[in-house]
């Protein structure tokens, strides 16, 4: 028999160090775990369900609106890559590269894919002829590998799943309007089914994509007040098409070169979960998400009475929610208790002999701890009514947290003061000058996290310079 | 206005060319298309959906057996790979080695996954303890790569996308046991959704998986008598779990090695079902796994009752059934007729003037190019029967041709002689010596398909030498 006290001493505390807690929780709540390829990660089983739910909104979203899957190369040719000039001096210094089939050595080599603007935009340039080939709206889900130097699990892994959709439209509007629909799906995916706010704008000229002609973005701040880039959504207008050759014949018969667009969003995204929500207890999971909403767990399974009921709680509960039953027969419930907050479910079900006399069963809220007896004949309708508060309780914690680290500066020396006193996003009028975007990054830690959709006037002055502002930035140190 | 006559032309004869007439099928129906890496396909969004259908179908089957996916790293240090001896020269000479990370050469090379037995046994060898926690069922959904020498679109490409199932057992019965269960789904998803009989039994020393005790196969038979491998099931023993140290704590309390299996399904299906199926109009699809059943033709556009009703029909069956409506105005309906034929769309519906005036519709069943008049109201009603029938159908169809390709023969020149008069499967006694094989693949260029389940027993010698026969095999040639 385990030891609680023991079990829980075994994740650091998240005010004492927030990075070793998080690689607590990845391990020990069994998401992921190391592997002998250095930066890559095995992604378990009930971290790949997160992935699973994340996939499956997604993929709906997207093809309500019109997308279309397909699957493309894991292998890019070098001088494909070369194309688009800022492209390949982005991604370049990453990739992996492939010189040997067997044993062969190749002619030329091939990195794997970093991404797949160059591949899309290659086979783009056969497929498109006329505008009535217009819109091609496709989507694939795979992995990419980006062989960076500091990894992290989930944050920034060598390889990672994603999804990401290219497009190629008739106008640059249309094109436009895409990647700002796209947008829209990640913000509701990651504020309904995350719980995780977001703040969606436009990325300044030294964060966007390599190749972008605009990257829209959606933020979202971590617990610790880091913040983390959830999604984003680029337009390219023509600066694929033209070294790619991407013409189509337009409606006034001439020849004209495609609007594209490409948008994404990865598994990152658990890491996001795992930090916007967890506590000392452990993992803390949205119920959308959660790939276990409730446990149940007997008190006592040498009680008959208590196992029957149990498993007929199950049985009902299991046809219209995400349960599980813990059975084991090694450990105390006390242990159990423990084990299943750490994995985040958000509710656990009690169930003892005290119960069954009284008809009863205690659901406990993750989030909150409180115990709520319900009678069993209304557990079904009770659990719903419970996951759906903790949704929503989730997202308001969540918010508040964001709300409590959002202020306001109008000198460098206040950006510096506030930033460092209590961690969050910084918001400050900005010239659009580069060097001004540079010294806040090298005197704060903080980068540009977006120019937001919603614009407000908090000074006329640039932050650094002095000179008239022409925009409002959010800045915050990122993960 | 394209020309019908013409387009058909497009498509080689299958009596003339087999071959020919695939390629033609899956580039012409917009299955999927050459790249600029060579033996790597583009996977088109309409030929991805197929495989959208058959992960859905799948993917279900499996979690009802309790299996659970999850993501291991593309690539495999080199000294995993060379840890079991016979998978290593299985596989080593046809794997993709990544030798470079951004400008950094690597202190060691790593393989693109050909496959993951190895890097599954080392994580098992971590995750397993004790017998409580096993059995382990876990999959994968990814893509693979062998670097073949001579490559088809979805038979035989450089990468392909499957599922790799790879668990760990307490006992060698469990592990055997599951291996079957498996093999189950497979021939399900083949014979219900794919509509194409199956052969199940166990492969021959010679023809199984590098590193298996057993390997267990689905075997199909295509339009033209070439064998096809549709998935496999293998069972692996101890002889991963020996090299790899995959040990548990059994009941009694002792170290033991583990039992393992593997099993796979890829995108090679999609290429059984265009070979299964297909005929001199194009593609044939199986009504379960089309991505479209059904595309309402409206008779003359510029009729606005005809459009119309053309919609509200569209509206009512989309809600029930994959249905697509071509309102396309520079191509006549006689191409489009020919368009969604090629395409293998189970039924097309036409809805003309006249049939305003009857209150009717008409649906022209690919297969066999039966027209039949439907009253509107009927329409949903009817087009689940006829979609039905046509299911059936295509499985009788396919089995029938099955079964005159099925021959018994009692020697080597009964077999030459009937395998060159019509491919197909040739039933034959077997000693067990691999030389025997051997000399059939040489002089028949047929391999031992597998020792079917259903054992009968034809003559009491080897088919070659003469000695007493231990097995009955189904031999023939191969994609």
């Amino acid at each position: 028999m385990n030891d609680n006290k023991n079990y829980v001493k075994e994740i650091t505390n998240i005010e004492d160090d927030f990075a070793k807690w998080y690689t607590d929780i990845v391990i020990k709540a069994g998401l992921a775990d190391y592997t002998d390829v250095k930066g890559f990660m095995a992604i378990k089983p009930y971290g790949f369900a997160i992935w699973e739910n994340i996939q499956k909104y997604t993929d709906e979203k997207f093809k309500k609106a019109g997308v279309k899957n397909l699957y493309l190369p894991l292998l890019i040719p070098e001088d494909l890559l070369n194309k688009e000039k800022e492209h390949v001096q982005g991604f370049a210094p990453e990739v992996a590269w492939v010189t040997h089939g067997g044993d062969q050595k190749l002619e030329k080599r091939f990195c794997i894919r970093p991404t797949s603007e160059t591949m899309f935009s290659t086979l783009y340039s056969k497929w498109v002829e006329s505008w009535r080939d217009l819109p091609m709206v496709f989507n694939q889900w795979c992995s990419v590998i980006r062989w960076e130097k500091e990894t992290k699990p989930f944050l920034r892994t060598r390889e990672f799943l994603w999804q990401e959709g290219h497009t190629v439209h008739e106008t640059a509007q249309e094109a436009k309007d895409l990647t700002l629909k796209m947008l829209e799906v990640y913000k509701d995916l990651i504020e309904k089914k995350l719980a995780i706010p977001v703040l969606q704008g436009e990325k300044s000229i030294g964060e966007k994509f390599a190749g972008a002609e605009n990257t829209y973005t959606v933020e979202t701040l971590m617990h610790d007040g880091r913040a983390l880039q959830a999604g984003t959504s680029h337009y390219f207008g023509q600066n694929f098409s033209k070294p790619f050759g991407i013409k189509f014949r337009n409606r006034d018969e001439k020849d004209e070169y495609a609007y594209q667009t490409s948008w994404g969003i990865s598994t990152r995204l658990i890491g996001a979960v795992i930090m916007a929500h967890g506590d000392n207890r452990g993992l803390k999971l949205p119920p959308e998400i959660a790939p276990i909403q409730a446990v149940i767990i007997p008190i006592s399974l040498s009680d008959k009475m208590v196992m029957e009921e149990a498993q007929k709680l199950f049985d009902t509960l299991s046809k219209k929610f995400r349960i599980e039953i813990d059975q084991r027969d090694n450990y105390t419930p006390g242990y159990k208790f423990n084990d299943w907050e750490m994995k985040g479910v958000p509710i656990r079900i009690e169930i003892g002999p005290k119960d069954i006399i009284a008809g009863q069963c205690v659901m406990v809220e993750r989030d909150t701890g409180d115990k709520i007896a319900i009678k069993l004949s209304e557990a079904p309708l009770k659990l719903k009514e419970i996951l759906n508060n903790i949704q929503k309780r989730m997202f308001e914690d969540c918010k508040k947290n964001m709300i409590d680290r959002t202020c306001s500066v109008s000198s460098l020396d206040e950006f510096i003061e506030k930033i460092n006193k209590k961690q969050g996003y910084i918001k400050a009028m900005w010239c659009g000058d580069e060097k001004c975007e540079e010294e806040i990054k090298n005197k704060t830690g903080a980068r540009s996290r977006c120019l937001p959709f919603k614009q407000e006037k908090i000074s006329d002055k640039c932050v650094v310079c002095g000179r008239p502002a022409k925009h409002l930035v959010f800045w915050g140190r990122q993960y």
